[in-house]
């Protein structure tokens, strides 16, 4: 029996991260078992699909943590910035959540940030 | 005369943290001459005041890094939680961005982050 | 129904620290509703209760992890260091990984990390 | 009209980063208009260009900051090692503060810096 | 005439990483000048070769921090891993202190610590 | 026999925070011996000793560091703001480092870290 966290982080995940699940366990389960189903059931279950702000909003703010935390988690901000686009940010609006973080994170992380942000841009022009 | 800017930075200083350039000026201001003056005109008037977000979706921005960050600067994670709540977010909004933070800054950082919303909240309270 | 990743997660946090589900239910839950349950699923049931690594080892982990990023965390820093003397780490042990991380996180870290440890013996032996 | 601080800035920027504010605004102006304009103004204009500490000093400030920030931002720490060569440190000077950073960010973040160094002088040497 | 310290690190360093010394000395010593004999006594003379833990769990405190720190010191990551493989630890229980680091590090950096290991782990293969 | 870096530590560190030594030694030493002999080899001896680089300016690397490292070590970083005002730094120059913190660890950062000094300069201000 699947649990009800499980289900709707399963249905979520994807719904932004088509494929995800299986990437994570065919990469990653064979030396942590079970995680790609954890990731699912607490990210995704658990705290993207929460009620009480809306998915958009938490893009907003899983953008601006990840850039002010220095860019060194670039693959995983280049992810979220692709989910926020689905979950109705524009362009702009991701442009300035990430400059904003020159302020709380410093200048070089921010303009780290932008980088992450033209390369999934030009991906997407790429893919049109 | 006055930069466009600073004037911009200053007038939403006042609307969102009334006092505060005074208050940078008076504590800082003999020590680094100017330093109230340029966080007006950078934070507010090239940051805060910026088009292309809306200004509750840059505190959600702002509240998630400095939660992400570990809670090293409560201070002003403080500051910019009540500003949220003048822009415009919920408690319930704020709390979800604060928590979501568990995914990206570690579960210990987001539960910093939530103490210190709920001091924010308790001040709101005895002061209504 | 309790999913078994939650019972199982419930019963290691009750071992290791009595209490806390209901203290952040009774702290937070008014604000982010399952916050408790949550931790307790994922951080006790699906990472701290997996096999693979003793329980004694992986506070070997988080008390390094937490020492490095600082000691903004403190709190959580002293937590951990009582539960890793629970799970079976002696106080030297626990002092030879906070020192180890002046390698890694830098010598005001390690040192900050080491005043928490204090603290916790302290603790010790005033409840002895 | 051009702010005083703006102009300041251009001026500094141009002497330490030729071409940088162009740069700036061809690759990021069409995602973050002005924003070019804000790091000449705040970066150079209002902190670089700041009277009381020699330019020289805050290159060594910068230097270190981020190296022992772990290199995340090494694009940005090879900038400032190259800018803090034109206004007046040695390399010897230079690979002493980052070295000794190992006490502070760690030896691993000193060693990254370093490595920067080395990437710098070898472009100066490649150059001459 | 050689400090009891520094020789005592010596040996250690050459049993886990055999050559380290001469290759700090053959990169950096140029630049900055006893750096290589200063990280064999303090590293391993005065940190790694004490007494009170086994190398074994200082193996697990190093990779622990290096991963919650987010992957940008991911060279000495790797270092590591590979002397914690040394040092007796199974391929599990270096995923398992890896992945645990979601709770404190945040996912990405938990994710990316993954990816080190896999690449220490896919070099033993080659090798083997 | 006393190694010739730790004869070297001892003198500058007794020289620029008098009774450090015996201070680690009393609070630390019965959890983790030697650890005080270590800090004054490693971090005077080897570290601050070194010739290259002056002392004064070594410090203006420090307080860069621990500034934008977000203030968490705010206790390290107010010996080290004192220490720097004994080899040579005026306050306006302090004043200057950190707040030029703004751009690399942000403004949260930088204003903590100007708390510090005031802190620092108010205690030289009662001791005069």
């Amino acid at each position: 029996m699947t649990d009800k966290t499980t289900e709707m982080g399963r249905a979520l995940s994807e719904q932004l991260n088509p494929g995800m699940e299986e990437a994570l366990e065919a990469r990653y389960g064979h030396l942590v078992p079970g995680m790609a189903e954890g990731v699912v059931d607490f990210a995704y279950g658990r705290q993207y699909g929460r009620e009480g702000l809306a998915l958009r909003d938490r893009y907003i703010a899983t953008i601006a943590a990840l850039t002010a935390a220095g860019g060194q988690t670039k693959p995983q901000l280049k992810v979220n910035i692709a989910g926020g686009r689905k979950a109705g940010l524009s362009r702009e609006e991701i442009g300035e959540v990430i400059w904003q973080m020159a302020l709380y994170g410093g200048f070089p992380a921010a303009i780290n940030g932008l980088n992450a942000a033209l390369e999934v841009f030009a991906q997407e022009d790429a893919s049109a």
